[in-house]
């Protein structure tokens, strides 16, 4: 019986993107990818690839190169979706387009998606036909899922259902990916691998509804970023969406009214809407829809075939992140 | 003896990437690459990917699958180069960021660059690894000319050396992968593919001089486009950098005056750039300098192991590319 140590996991994982050869001429091309792969990160993804492993092999630290592809690819997306969201920062830095320049980051943004796949060829022959097709499928939905964030940019009537889908698609599927590609390399069964995704996108989701959560309720310095950044972006949440959903009268036209305005006091507007949410309760609605999610998740984790105290490993990683105030 | 039907292959081609599915949700995401990969074209790289299987085997056509997912890598690198040159159009009709917006047009090309990836997965299984590492160096090295390529616009001082390795990488790369992908696919040698990849990579440097020759000497009508298109946006060709090269006293100052013009009448400034050339002998110089990568291509015809009857058909091809007017 091997423990999994995560320490050690994380350790590897972090020797492996530091030593990676990601080219270097031209310089315009591959300084940003190595400056946003050493930006830091939980390294989540890249760890769920592990634990899936850890669940059915004891191999898991033969896989370090296929799960920093995974990570290569996450950060290629982060490239892209902050050049089309305009965003200035990234984990408190500059972000690629604005410290080189747009042109930049979509171009070094492609060689990482090719890096990417580079990567995942440390997967045994055999195997590659089969992770690719799930890759290809996985990143074509997370591109699937920024656009469709894009286009609720222009909309007020997004439901809870179009709004979970998105997340899904966005944020989940990956995850999904991440932990059913740690149970292929271990050789798990269909049944096993498809318990690995489903729950990889179940905490996906939850994940995402708690980073909106964090976002209105967090604690600014655990957090590490302005609270409230999504209210004054007017950014489609869960929050904003079952408020909009449940409010009535003076509280609805409230809400439109902040919403509605061009120019006005950030803080003014935080506080005004932070107050519409708690008097509608959507800090506990959105737990429990989260708690649904981790539930349905972890019921997954209940059937797959391998042993309990692997299991339980994932279940206490999975519990950490729900409870995480960062 | 088989004969390869360049029609026939034309309308193969045609038929899978008119049926493709290239996805349907969000309509954003994949309408554009329909739309891009219907503005037709001459479909130059799968040609290539089919005639370089041809030279080795008569199965040509089991391989039209492969041959269409360097064409949506190929068009996937223009719907991202044309947001980075600001282009207003391509093949006549309005360009993708145009038509839709940059980030449409970010990341479409994005679930692209997946699908060209996905197309290739109709290659066997045990070809899989040797084939994906071959395309991930061309298409690092097609996004490396493009990188060296902006940098460009900004200096002065580009030599022909620089020049000619940054269109190796930009344009050459990919036609050379494209007839060693067919000759993969038709369990060539060796030796044999790296004479297709060193053919392909020399007719494409050939290629991309005669494309600065049609920009400035090229009938208006049969190009289609604007002649002096490169001369009125100061870019650097071939003809460009060898006339800053040979030009002294008056006709280097003539030249530096346009170069650093900000407002202009743009014929005048084509027909005064296009008589230095002419003073200079550029057209001439060009022409030998394509013809001798031609001939270093033909000479790795030459040396391939397979029937004369063949390499003779693929000599016809590239002849015709040789001395096409558009």
């Amino acid at each position: 019986m091997k423990n999994f140590d995560l320490e050690k996991a994380h350790h590897l994982l972090s020797q492996e993107i530091s030593q990676q050869q990601y080219g270097s001429h031209p310089p315009e091309l591959y300084e940003p990818i190595r400056y946003i792969m050493n930006l830091g990160g939980k390294r989540m993804r890249p760890l769920l690839v592990l634990i899936g492993n850890y669940l059915f092999s004891d191999n898991y630290d033969n896989h370090i190169k296929a799960a920093v592809a995974v990570e290569v690819f996450h950060n290629f997306t982060l490239m892209h979706d902050d050049i089309m969201d305009n965003a200035p920062l990234r984990r408190g830095k500059p972000t690629v387009h604005e410290k080189w320049n747009p042109n930049v980051a979509i171009l070094s943004g492609d060689v990482m998606l090719v890096q990417a796949y580079e990567m995942l060829l440390a997967v045994k022959a055999e195997k590659l036909p089969w992770v690719l097709k799930a890759f290809n499928r996985c990143a074509a939905e997370v591109c699937e899922g920024q656009q469709i964030d894009m286009n609720f940019e222009f909309r007020n009537d997004v439901s809870e259902t179009e709004y979970l889908e998105m997340i899904r698609l966005k944020t989940a599927v990956l995850l999904g990916f991440s932990l059913a590609l740690g149970g292929m390399l271990a050789d798990a069964s269909p049944e096993n691998i498809l318990l690995l995704k489903e729950l990889g996108e179940n905490i996906g989701v939850g994940f995402q509804l708690k980073d909106d959560l964090l976002d209105v309720f967090g604690d600014q310095e655990k957090v590490g970023k302005q609270v409230g950044g999504d209210i004054i972006a007017n950014k489609k949440t869960f929050l904003l969406i079952k408020a909009l959903e449940n409010a009535k009268s003076d509280d609805l036209n409230q809400l439109k009214f902040w919403i509605s305005q061009k120019e006005f006091d950030k803080e003014e507007k935080v506080k005004a809407v932070t107050a519409i949410y708690n008097k509608l309760n959507i800090k506990t609605l959105t737990e429990s829809k989260m708690n649904e999610y981790f539930q349905q998740g972890l019921q997954s984790l209940e059937k797959m075939q391998t042993d309990d105290f692997r299991k339980a490993f994932l279940k206490g990683f999975i519990e950490k992140l729900m409870q995480r105030e960062s």
